[in-house]
């Protein structure tokens, strides 16, 4: 067993809300994307009878507990951080699978089981052979999060709470979040998030603005997801756009690495390459988890964003949205 | 979609009957083994609560479809065979995920799932650094395969009927295999039997030795396995011991290659490398795959072994126990 600190009733370095998905991986030719009407590299949202079809259609897959911030948090928990997770699962083999997988990482994780209704969310995760990843969701119990499944208690614990953009996609848990959010910052904790992909930020443009500018300390946000944030064509100007609006922007840019953007600092950070990119799920995810534990552990920007770097090189460089090696012992050659 | 030429009523390659089983694998530390009393490299079988316990004390995991001749179906299918298997899961996530992996083959499987009774079969792999990996099946429904469960018109089809040591641990089960054996035989097809482990030999080794001089024409056997099953110390005794008993013996050796011995015929086959040897799970059944495939396509021993090794390569090559790479396409270029 690990040593299981994120179990007591102390401080967390993290703690996120997010959707509580397994990933169900299959390598994919670039045509199936064609023939089955799929964005590539974007996130759709199906439902039961859709995700049969798809998944019949698929190759045989790998499956492995992904969701956006619990991979994060996994990230964190890799680099030896504390941290909690609050999400929805149901009592199923699936759920199973998610619980056991975020637990045994010492993660803070007290979530009751849905024992009714659908079951555990699962994401149909095509690869190519560019290893771009297109995401095909279906919700199931996650779609459910309500008010009273986010524990305000655990959530307070979190030096840094982190939201997914995603869960906009959950009516149920909207004002939850917000209202957990304000808790934080009235605790002076700070609050991340990450804006998740492009067609999300197009369905809540206007709420994402307002969180921003309101409620967000720390953004975490790729090409395409800052510039559908301010509706303009070029990258700069959205950098310009959102500098100052919260107090770290961290943009991801894909090859040419992240720029983390303050309203009087930018810090250029390179990619960190560990070999072949094989599979670009969870990227962005465990990018984040590697800037916030450097945040929480006190380093400047500029480790903060080589850490994170260093984890989202780790992940791409192997299926499945979670690290495959110790993000600490990483870490310690970084 | 796949062309699923399986699943005319025309013949087969190679049907399998065998234990449906989804993995469930972590990378463990030596010291795992020894802190919860596991043999490393055996095959052992665990109760629902202690797969409980075992479960809760590894790392987190990926899952994906097993089972020894589940797995050596699959391959047979990735070379471009034709293929048919006959194996027992529930109607839970899991006996969906296995039931997608392998009819996404191309592979004939006409199980209907138990609606009652435990749960499908998994298995708990620990993959120690040096890439062993040690067994601990939860055998659930699989063990209650039972005389119904076994499709006699779709096991006739195989021009080859392979079936695997493990199921002797499924008494219900044992005399519906043999009868199939005995049916396949009379049409003119062959039987071939994997010994699957050294304590499953220990277990049933007066039966084994009955089907190896009555039964079987194909017999799959690693060091460990075949020594046990003469009772004897040096490996060169127990080759010396099988020849002849069966019409080909196929006796894997780990990095030492592996012999094909016939009455009159030896073969000596060298290993391939793929790289990095990761994970062993499924070496002696993609062998397995390769060596049938070559049978059922007119190959001499020779090419049959090349093909054998070509297979147990690749997939030790990378985590899990299914070939990650087109089986065809690699042999196309041996």
């Amino acid at each position: 067993m690990s040593d299981n600190t994120s179990s007591s009733a102390g401080p967390l370095d993290v703690v996120g809300i997010g959707n509580a998905i397994v990933d169900v991986i299959s390598p994919v030719e670039e045509s199936f994307l064609a023939e089955h009407g799929l964005v590539k590299g974007a996130m759709g949202l199906i439902d039961a009878e859709r995700a049969e079809t798809l998944y019949a259609a698929m190759p045989p897959a790998e499956e492995s507990s992904g969701g956006s911030v619990a991979n994060t948090i996994a990230g964190v928990a890799s680099f030896g951080g504390t941290a909690g997770f609050v999400g929805k699962v149901r009592d199923d083999q699936l759920g199973e699978i998610f619980t056991h997988d975020i637990t045994s990482l010492g993660i803070a994780f007290a979530s009751r089981p849905a024992t009714e209704g659908p079951s555990t969310a699962r994401c149909l995760i095509a690869v190519t052979p560019d290893a771009e990843r297109t995401l095909n969701t279906f919700l199931g119990t996650a779609g459910l999060l309500g008010p009273d499944d986010v524990d305000e208690a655990l959530v307070m614990r979190g030096r840094v709470v982190l939201a997914e953009g995603y869960l906009w996609d959950v009516p149920s848990a909207k004002e939850a979040i917000v209202k957990a959010m304000d808790h934080a910052r009235s605790a002076g904790n700070r609050v991340a998030l990450s804006l998740s992909d492009s067609f999300c930020v197009d369905r809540y443009r206007d709420e994402f603005r307002s969180l921003v500018n309101e409620r967000v300390d720390v953004l975490f946000a790729n090409e395409a997801e800052i510039t559908s944030l301010y509706e303009v064509d070029r990258w700069e100007a959205a950098r310009d756009e959102v500098r100052g609006r919260c107090e770290i922007a961290c943009l991801t840019r894909s090859e040419k690495g992240s720029v983390i953007v303050t309203a009087d600092e930018e810090h250029v950070i390179p990619i960190h390459s560990h070999g072949d990119v094989v599979d670009t799920t969870g990227a962005g995810d465990l990018y984040a988890a590697g800037f916030l534990h450097g945040l929480t552990t006190g380093q400047d920007l500029e480790r903060c964003g080589r850490l994170a770097a260093l984890a989202a090189g780790e992940v791409i460089s192997h299926y499945g949205a979670r690290p495959e090696t110790s993000l600490a012992e990483l870490a310690a050659s970084l």
